[in-house]
């Protein structure tokens, strides 16, 4: 393989650009020659390529966001938006892809690799739900950056004696309240892998207060519902502390990545790059027990693949990331 | 004067901390005695009143929030309140309190002052917007938070080419929008200091985008309107742009003092504290062209006091201060 | 056991707090009470051992440092010192006690197995050097504080075109270099686990600055010499280049921990309770692959055991803690 | 004038990639043209000259360091090198320059405007050492540097009840080391513009420990001495206590400029370009009780002029910038 490229799709997060840095390095140290992509796959069928060397990702590492930008395209589920790729690719002469997102970037990468253009994945989104790996990139950066507010929060809950609930992202996955909850000393966790009763948070709202704490603070990841829908609820359940809600919102999807996010995604680009030079186009990367592991994309679910179609040709999660949800167990001992 | 007393009042701040430590320990080294007050007025209308050392202050320096607590306690402003408070003061042998807060703490200081007990006013509060400074304890702090949050917003505003509406603290006050707005070359301020169009408003949004610029950040202060409620106001005026709403809210009032604010905080600390020793009650401490200065609380404007009564005797504020709406302008050159 | 024990030994890190709140808390859950020894083993002699309930350790998981302070104590690798330890617990009916620290902590609580009182250990130190364990309480921090250091560094060489030698804790381990250098996208890493050539390491900075760098960073753990020396080692090679060298030094001790630390911390404290309940003395928890291990410290090899004696009873470590050295591989490639 | 130059000399600080950034979109606005000089003057004099549009100077508000590079450049004293900077300068149609960096900057500008040639100076340093100004762009980001790191060394020296000494920048001037230790609560400032007796500084490391303080640290500006020659002396003056040494260095540099840097360098930049635009070259730009100013470079004392010369043509300084040495006092109140 000659020349490859490299682009960032779904939302962005910290660490992309260090994921770039290192496809760019490790397939110019491997004698490849690297295009960059600009907006994803719309900058793929648009034809928004360029080279990149060495220089190009000079700087980047420290560097929160995407320099490549990113977009959602939905277009690329239908054949004739990945053809149109391709054949953009092909005009540039390039002849494998690294892409770097969440689930909707791995399809994207199965469909090329499908017709016969070999395609990586890398994962890449700061809700740590990606399927085949323990982490994403950016997810530590965000639990750090919700931590971080999540403790100013609790100096103003204290000096007010104030509740607080606080809504970070997650959609489907609890996994950023789950850790900056820990993090942060949170008085409780709400999360949607997990059930909740509305009266027992009231009630441990009033005996927090009754012994002796000085703040009440409630990480809601986003997947439950809207802080504000809650702190309704909360009220509606008899709740009578004075309360606020605060949405940590996109705040947690910028700023510079963590260490443990760039030494990730440095190894990580490494790797895919490597896998390209194997000629095994469909698989994804990640990172299990400490160690970097690859799957294929699409496949059952005896292949170890992360992804299979069922009879209708819809595509099933063979094995779904799951959050921790013993540290919410552990969150309700220590959050006395 | 041999005993002394301090509470923080209002919204809390972060170097109201700094503040009390000051307070405490200028006076010991001028041979006085310190007392806290919990919770503002209320505290001390309840008698939560307690000895402070030099070492009950150690390590507070740097801590955001109020170890003393804060609350606002509108049943001050009555006779009745005052009185109570004043009973409870001499009950414990304190001669003189020193109050830090914003203007209703003020409004307490004066009243306690009428009455023949000595108060002085310290401004904590992270809006910038008390009489008789041009820098309240806090301010520093705040613009810092959303500076902070401001960049990372811009990383995933770049990464996306969108428009991002940020909802900054400021009731009645652009200072954090318009100091926050600059240091991170938002691309709009809007304060409720200064009217706008928002028809011009879409058409900058368009024009950035236009200019080749990747992000279009605008920073709204809460005194205008709500960030919801502007990003409503946007589409009904015809933007078609990508747009997201953060509201940065109570975060700002949270996390360990910026240095300055510390600084400050420690100076002024220490004036009122002399102020008192000096019989100088019903003053309030600001800082002005870099030099700690003491106006009157309530007088004539002659007199210099921040506030005087009408004819019907409502309080009516003497010289307001007055919001950098140079720096608006500046930002509109800037912002290109 | 009704009563255990928590102290805080040698170096201090960032989230022994974090360790020594989970351990209180998880211990009254589980209807204990504990009581916190002042200065690691020099306290536990002394007597210097106090009740700590959950508001005790309120507003502690944020902290840096260790609020049970620390010291070293080399009297207690002496019979004499542990027995009148022991003593000194037995007066105050503890049972058992939870011992943070690195090496030197773990043989204290191994001795005091061995004299019938069971003491478990948890890894608490930046170097991450400790064995039977991936990482250490303290370690992600610390690799935070120097890349955050490193960043800022790069900012000042990449203006001036400079070379920068910066040191960094790690007496006999290279993982802060390893993990920081990768982060930060230093030029070059050296660590003692590692041989290097001096002479290649001129050729590295001249090359770079050929090659169109605008800075160039070298980071060295302080296991192989002082970032002084080494600048005089690499003038004697034929440096040329204008040279500055940093060293960190203890600011990688200090701050708030990192959320991954608390994280660890939270969920190692919780486990050492479990393991004082179960009656597992002489045990040191760890964490490999994600989970949780507990290891006896002293036995065979084949028991797992952290250490052995030799024949003449010379403690021997069984299976070192070995430095991520494919990441300095890994980090050749990606500098270019 | 149509076109301008910037630059950037001596030191680099954070900031003065905005101060670049306003210099551009000012004269932009103003309808001139901009060009970027690299390397400062010794840039000028290579003719390392080029264009700077209003996209070039996008995402550098927050940006450490300084893009346009900074060279010491001795030479540039001499007439030869003024001239041959002139003639490159002329060569690109260049009619003015804005000079950005300390007291040498200035002079260079000084000479420049003596051979017909307008150019003005702004302050960028960290050191607040400056003629003619408050505060330099730099300085506010560099105490908040020095105070966070402070901040982490007091965590450690807390647990360990240890002395530090800590070594900041500032090599005739002791802003950083007054500021930044009232901020961080450090026992002791050591500062150039001050005498201090050893003795009295070992007798109040005693006295803190003996008032069951659990930290010492004392701040030396390096223009005193180094830390290590400071703790020698310590020790031969008496001290027993276990003191360590740390000095912050370079990493002062570095970083993201503080929202008051940026807006600062915001504000004086925009000038810079209205000056050019008024035909005053040879001014310098300061801020002096809040508000901008500008007085002539060099002339008398009496026309407000920051530097004369003698009658031996010596360069000499009319009102050198002070210490905020009442500061001092203060924190000697504050420090029990």
């Amino acid at each position: 393989m000659k020349r490859i490229a490299v682009l960032t799709s779904g939302g962005d997060s910290p660490g992309m650009n260090a994921a770039v840095r290192a496809v760019v390095r490790k397939a110019i140290s491997e004698g490849m020659e690297v295009f960059g992509i600009n907006y994803g796959y719309a900058g793929m069928v648009a034809g928004d390529i360029f080279p990149l060397d060495s220089r190009a990702v000079g700087d980047k590492i420290s560097r929160g966001g995407t320099f490549l930008f990113s977009a959602r395209y939905p277009e690329f589920s239908k054949l004739e938006g990945q053809l149109a790729g391709i054949e953009q690719l092909k005009k540039h002469g390039i002849e494998g892809v690294v892409v770097i997102g969440g689930d909707g970037s791995y399809h994207g990468a199965m469909r090329l690799t499908e017709h016969g253009f070999p395609a990586v994945g890398i994962p890449g989104t700061i809700d740590n739900d990606i399927v085949g790996t323990d982490y994403t990139i950016g997810f530590d950066t965000a639990v750090s950056t919700a931590t971080s507010a999540l403790d100013k929060l609790r100096d103003t809950s204290s000096s007010h004696k104030r509740t607080f609930i606080v809504e970070v992202m997650g959609r489907n996955a609890g996994d950023i309240a789950l850790w900056a909850g820990i993090a942060s000393g949170a008085d409780q966790i709400i999360v949607p892998e997990e059930d909740y009763d509305i009266h027992q948070v009231v009630q441990k709202i009033n005996q927090g207060f009754a012994n002796g704490k000085n703040h009440h603070i409630i990480v809601l990841a986003e997947g439950v519902m809207s802080g504000d829908e809650f702190a309704a609820k909360l009220k509606d359940a008899g709740n009578t502390n004075d309360s606020r809600v605060t949405n940590l919102g996109h705040i947690l999807r910028g700023g510079a990545p963590s260490p443990r996010d760039r030494v990730l995604a440095s190894w990580m680009g490494a790797r895919a790059v490597e896998l390209l030079k194997e000629g095994k186009g469909g698989y994804a990367i990640g990172i299990q027990n400490e160690n970097l592991v690859e799957s294929p994309i699409l496949g059952t679910a005896e292949e170890g693949a992360l992804f299979s179609l069922d009879d209708h040709g819809k595509i099933i999660v063979n094995n779904p990331h799951k959050a921790r949800l013993d540290f919410a167990d552990l969150n309700r001992v220590l959050a006395q």
